[in-house]
């Protein structure tokens, strides 16, 4: 088992990584403020790893509410059933919730610990790979809105964060494939030496091998440890993890939730970010060809869908977090491992680069 | 004008007392992060003061949404529709919603400032008693669930608290003894001169009187900002503020919420403390006994409705966020002056003063 930290002072909190550790109930013991928890899953993962830690925690006060499986169901109406399951157990402020399953389980149970009874703790079990590199990691919580993705939620950091790395022997392959796609991320924003590396071992990935799983995840919570601690509350250098997702954003709520998996919808955005910057002169066209070989090696789509028109992505482009003063910044690329956070970029560019990216 | 101050490090903020206040901009201006500000009212509200604070904001860009008005409406459902018109606001992170109204509305808008992009600012501009001398100030947001009353919500402070003592001449009188019973508190939980000051100004007060509201509003604020800034979170000494509030609560949540005003189910609430104080032999009955009159002085109810049957009252008290380890914790009194958080009472003297004190 390896153990990283994310350093936040008094919030700091452990990264614990390897196989089997669902079983390994005192690591999670250690953790809780009372003898209350409550599980929050889904359909998908309950049946399959529900069980182990329901065992793990044996001799605790359990509760446990499960969701209906999809992006489409982070939304209010499903959040209140993890209300409901907390206030019909008579769950109190020392409640800890641990989210057994991929980003949307932990997105809503982060976001239902933030807000019950204003605040208790949380502890997230990630069993998909890009919660294990991205979504447990850094205390982003919330849901969607119908109009904006993550519009709603809070910043709550884990007490703990257990990847499990067996979990992933029953990922589908196509929920895989998304999980790298935010492992690719971390090359290019600030990693060229991994995005290098994981060219040269992507296969191995995807065919699931053990130890390049293994170093793939640790390096990718380094990166991402590493910005959170630098900048929680992403006023600065942690607008950077969004590369491709302000296009992807959109891709998503254009599309529908859960059409196109999170980590689908990043990959054609940062496709059409590095082009951007191709096109404004800061990036050479071999790194873009570079960009979209390994994502397209990584089964990932490099185009955003036909279904979209250009006109309704910038639309809903315009509904960002990072949209300051109506501008809306962008993740750009000067290199690949060099990501910046920038509004000067030339519109009509943009707008050629939706047209151009369009499938 | 007076101006307060919570002290709470870099999340220090002013309390401004004054009458007339709407109408200066230049108060609210100076705590605004960007140019978009977003008014969040109700319908019995708005028609009187909203034109007022949007000419103060004049050359802003300027949003309202308008709530149905009632403790009814503090849910989802409603909060929703300040998101709904954030975002169709295409408001972004700089944006400061204005909660403009009483208890309720401060609560919602504020529940909407913690969640919305994961947080934006707000300020209070409170228009009723109770929200001028209580809910304004401190940080506590958020909503009712059907289960359990403010069981969601978080712990966010506002930029400001602009309160005109002049909005009171609107304000009916109902809502302005629900008001007073949250200055009453005050006096019993830790400022004994107080309360005997009220004593001596309640029909002063309830004749609104200017200087003695003026006094009345400041001593309250006072108070709660010196236990706010000692407290933030209510680890300790802020839970006294909740005198009153496990029994109120339940007759808010038993009786259907908006049946009685929360200031109303405090003043009960409270006079049942200090029955179950008494009957612990904490309090003299002659303090009980200054506490009930004071409180009918002010119009306030002093027993429990009778449609509540005692054993329904405890089922509800458990519902409550000082419960822990399923004991239902309770402010009591040692004193006029003198509020204690405990579980360390009898559960027949509770039983027996729920029994003696439903009306």
């Amino acid at each position: 088992m390896k153990t990283l930290v994310v350093e936040l002072g008094t919030r700091s909190y452990p990264i614990y990584i390897g196989e089997h550790l669902l079983a390994r109930g005192e690591l999670l013991k250690h953790h809780l403020a009372g003898r209350q928890v409550m599980i929050v899953s889904n359909e998908t993962v309950a049946p399959l790893y529900l069980p182990l830690v329901r065992a793990a925690l044996a001799g605790l006060e359990w509760h446990s509410v499960v969701l209906p499986d999809g992006e489409q169901y982070k939304d209010w109406q499903t959040l209140n059933r993890i209300f409901d399951a907390l206030l019909q157990g008579r769950c109190d402020r020392r409640v800890t919730l641990i989210a057994l399953g991929g980003g949307v389980v932990g997105d809503m149970a982060g976001f239902a610990a933030a807000c019950y009874q204003r605040g208790v703790d949380f502890i997230q079990i990630p069993t998909t790979l890009l919660a294990q590199v991205d979504s447990s990691v850094g205390g982003k919580t919330g849901i969607n809105h119908p109009l904006g993705k993550n519009m709603i939620g809070a910043f709550h950091q884990p007490r703990c964060v257990l990847i499990d790395t067996a979990t992933l022997v029953t990922l589908p392959d196509r929920e895989l494939s998304a999980g790298v796609a935010e492992v690719i991320k971390y090359g290019l924003i600030g990693d060229s030496d991994f995005f290098a590396w994981l060219e040269g071992n992507v296969d191995a990935l995807l065919r699931r091998d053990r130890a390049v799983l293994a170093e793939a995840i640790e390096r990718s919570c380094r990166n991402k440890a590493a910005v959170v601690a630098a900048d929680e509350r992403e006023r600065g250098v942690r607008a950077l993890l969004n590369l491709g997702h302000t296009f992807g954003h959109a891709i998503e709520t254009g599309m529908g939730y859960g059409v196109w998996l999170h980590g689908e919808a990043v990959a054609a955005g940062m496709c059409m970010a590095a082009a951007l910057s191709a096109r404004l002169g800061w990036l050479d066209v071999a790194a873009v060809a570079r960009v979209e070989s390994l994502l397209q090696r990584a089964a990932l789509p490099i185009r955003a869908p036909a279904a979209l028109e250009p006109p309704r992505i910038l639309e809903l482009m315009a509904v960002d977090k990072k949209v300051q003063e109506g501008r809306v910044r962008l993740v750009l690329l000067r290199d690949i491992g060099r990501g910046v956070v920038t509004d000067d970029y030339d519109p009509a560019a943009l707008a050629a680069v939706l047209r151009e990216y369009r499938a």
